[in-house]
């Protein structure tokens, strides 16, 4: 009834004066490529393990993480860093880089990153914070199930004071292919934000791939745990031992951190 | 209690022995290449409009479809064979092609193909088919909602009595990026080829892509008409006046056609 008499009150004005703002989702790096990369902003989302990993380290106290595309990368900064200042960290296959302090599993990022840079390198996460960086050419956020509505909040907060006009989770999926995890991640996100902007009266516009993730989450609602246990990485990191990561992983909004990378290092806004 | 007994009639033998299909969807052409693709067996979608078109042309009497990349390819085929045996068709921009006899609208494909050749050009179906077998090296099928059943019930009886280990369905998507759509009837096929296989008692292994389509399909389910209304492309077709299109690729099985094609030509099985 509210919306009969708005109408009838404006008749197409108000709609035609209404403000949007579309939502979508890449649901693997490879598709940046076909993705309009102008005026939008972005979240990189990788859950099993390098975002949701990343926001427990700031979290706990790392003063920020530089992310590379490989160990490589990481060997070669820390030569030009202050010994004690950071520490090496990331994973090869899952397991700890040869020579390293640290692996991918978010429970080791305890106090001992306190103050620390962390150099950082995993085998999607990291890379496609690197493309979606070069691609979009500014700062982007870093989402994960930890900390999916602090993330959505402030894109939201950021895209209304700035000149973007959509808002677009990018999923890190595994070996370049989609992941349930972290589609799962961005259809919250599309939820989250959607449910923000119409409250302020600005109407969500979902692409495709947005409606496929949204419908995944909706489908699958109080039940992360169940989808990373049944995915196909999160079936790999079982079998490793790794089942306390999952249940890390899976813990909604336990932080309240959104860590922005700049191009040049990661840390918490 | 039927599980229970047999597992301790057979311990572990009975899962060991139990045979397994695995069941994937490429959401996206650019994402063949990311995909294993050996001892699979296809299924290209385009349901808006190719897949459906082609199945219609097929289901009314076209002796064969030979699909190319784009229109130059049919332009320069059609020199090759006598006048009056075959027919132009396909779309560029939603629309029929200059100098062509037929657009890409099912509803085109009546009586007037009966018997004829009809060589096809669309922007995201037909180099999705070429692309497909290219890459796999032999026969696949097209599927749409409007053959979907016949489609998933044809691939199973293959994968049988070949040598196959995998069956997986491709989205031709829009412009490289996923579309509701093709997902919504990939995700169909999953629950379809999931379930005849389960009959049969060999488990179906869903993969991460499989798992998001069958979801999507699941929670728009018996909505098909509302999905290609508010899917991407459909609303694109709907500014265009194809109302009737979508009802027609919306009609779920209204056709009990397997089109394969063999990397020549597409032809009913």
């Amino acid at each position: 009834m509210q919306s009969a008499h708005n109408e009838s009150f404006s008749p197409r004005g108000h709609m035609s004066l209404q403000k949007s703002m579309k939502i979508d989702v890449v649901l693997a790096p490879d598709l940046l490529s076909v993705t309009d990369m102008k005026d939008s902003l972005y979240a990189v989302i990788d859950v099993l393990r390098a975002t949701t990993t990343i926001t427990a380290a700031l979290g706990n106290g790392a003063s920020r993480v530089i992310p590379f595309m490989n160990a490589t990368g990481v060997l070669a900064k820390a030569r030009s860093l202050p010994q004690g200042s950071y520490l090496l960290g990331g994973e090869e296959k899952s397991l700890k880089i040869p020579g390293f302090d640290l692996g991918n599993s978010p429970l080791e990022y305890t106090d001992v990153v306190k103050g620390k840079t962390i150099l950082f390198s995993t085998t999607n996460g990291t890379p496609t914070m690197r493309k979606t960086f070069q691609s979009s050419g500014h700062s982007l956020y870093l989402a994960a199930l930890v900390n999916i509505s602090a993330v959505s909040e402030a894109m939201v907060k950021e895209a209304e004071n700035g000149t973007f006009s959509s808002l677009i989770f990018v999923c890190s999926g595994r070996y370049g292919k989609p992941s349930s995890e972290d589609t799962f991640c961005a259809g919250l996100g599309v939820q989250k934000v959607s449910r923000i902007l119409s409250e302020k009266e600005i109407a969500p516009e979902l692409g495709d791939s947005a409606l496929i993730a949204a419908h995944f989450a909706w489908s699958n609602q109080d039940s992360a745990l169940t989808v990373l246990r049944a995915c196909e990485h999160g079936r790999s990191l079982l079998a490793l031992g790794f089942d306390k990561d999952l249940e890390f992983a899976a813990d909604i909004d336990k932080f309240a951190i959104t860590p922005v990378f700049n191009g040049e290092e990661i840390t918490a806004r």
